[in-house]
């Protein structure tokens, strides 16, 4: 395969989806460039030469030298966190975040389906909607139900695009309960981690232990700046 | 990499995911065993032995060589449409239903989430709610948008994963509209076909037409048996 062209990745710290493909391509030592997007005013340039979907994470590959702002028709635009996920994992195969083996590779997709049915709108619910933390701990479950019997990650000790995939979200997850951040009455975060801590969800938490102390992440989640963020976001009533 | 194992493949006519795994399968020559899930009336073993989710599609691959509704837990259990495209396109490489470029692979990948995102939900929402099809037109226009200027596929002459993942679904709507089979009120189905045949649409029009030809998509649809199934779930009041 020829080597990879060049890559600007349009992003923003808050955003788990783009918090993907930032670890993956820290995973694959990738250069890039990084354009940060206020998400909040966003710059008119952006839905019509970057993303028509007016989100992050995007992609812009190969074309000509240019400023991010300033991005060239030349280029190949691409979107959607988990499709970027795997063109980056593609570009740099020596990165191994996806397993050679299809057995393994679909287990790995699997595992990512799980995320977005079963953890994502769990977490949207109880974080931004307030709505109790049952099925974020049935998404808890489901997740623990899917790793193995040893080994850091979710396929052993090798880390994939599943724990990729997954971090982001767990990250913010315990940011925002640890802090008492979310639409939330004050002592649920508390007590969805009191819940949590349980024995019965001992694999579980080895696993994001893990997680949370992978380079690739930690170089990419900047916990000060969105604990600011969601301070502001959720403003609690006194 | 070693040849594929046995592959035993739960499926329904009725399912359109369950269709995209069927499509694959014949695209990638494959020797396989299909056996069909009563959707309405589940065999007993079949979550608990095969998919926890109790849906299909599900393969199992490998293990010993057993009766389908005798499944070995020696095999290993596959799940999520999505997951077993990419599953047997990893399998059968020669199928070339995944494009070895990661640009393109990127793009075909990212066809199917617009599929998932803006064309399914407005199919249910017309087919199966009754909720009108202006949103069915905005997602044949997203779909459109997509396709290359020439080439009778998504991405050209050469047949991909893009491809796979529609038809099944773009098959049923038409047959359901075309026999006024749903819970919108008679007439909406010739409506929407009215609508669709606009000058409008033309490329996407084209572009359906080449992928109900493919002997692949041919072979794997019951259009009879579907119809009869339309017709009972569909029973209009007079």
């Amino acid at each position: 395969m020829s080597s990879p062209k060049s890559i600007t990745l349009y992003t923003a710290k808050v955003c788990p989806y783009a918090q993907r493909v930032e670890i993956t391509l820290a995973e694959a030592k990738a250069d890039f460039k990084a354009y940060q997007i206020d998400l909040a005013n966003k710059p008119e340039w952006y839905a019509p030469k970057v993303n028509p979907a007016s989100k992050v994470p995007a992609i812009a590959y190969g074309g000509p030298d240019v400023a991010p702002e300033n991005p060239s028709p030349e280029s190949t635009k691409l979107a959607e966190s988990l499709v970027l996920v795997e063109f980056v994992a593609d570009l740099f195969p020596q990165s191994n975040i996806l397993p050679k083996d299809p057995v393994l590779r679909a287990q790995a997709r699997f595992f990512i389906e799980v995320i977005g049915s079963k953890f994502i709108p769990a977490y949207i619910k109880f974080v931004l909607r307030g709505e109790g933390y049952e099925d974020l701990l049935a998404g808890v479950a489901a997740v623990q139900d899917l790793l193995p019997e040893s080994g850091k990650y979710a396929f052993g000790d090798q880390y994939t695009i599943a724990d990729v995939a997954f971090t982001p979200f767990f990250a913010r997850l315990k940011l925002a309960a640890e802090n008492e951040l979310g639409v939330y009455q004050t002592g649920q975060g508390r007590a969805f981690l009191d819940a949590l801590s349980s024995d019965k969800y001992a694999k579980f938490n080895a696993y994001v232990n893990h997680l949370l102390e992978r380079p690739s992440f930690t170089s990419t989640f900047h916990e000060a700046y969105l604990k600011d963020v969601y301070a502001k976001r959720f403003v609690k009533a006194q």
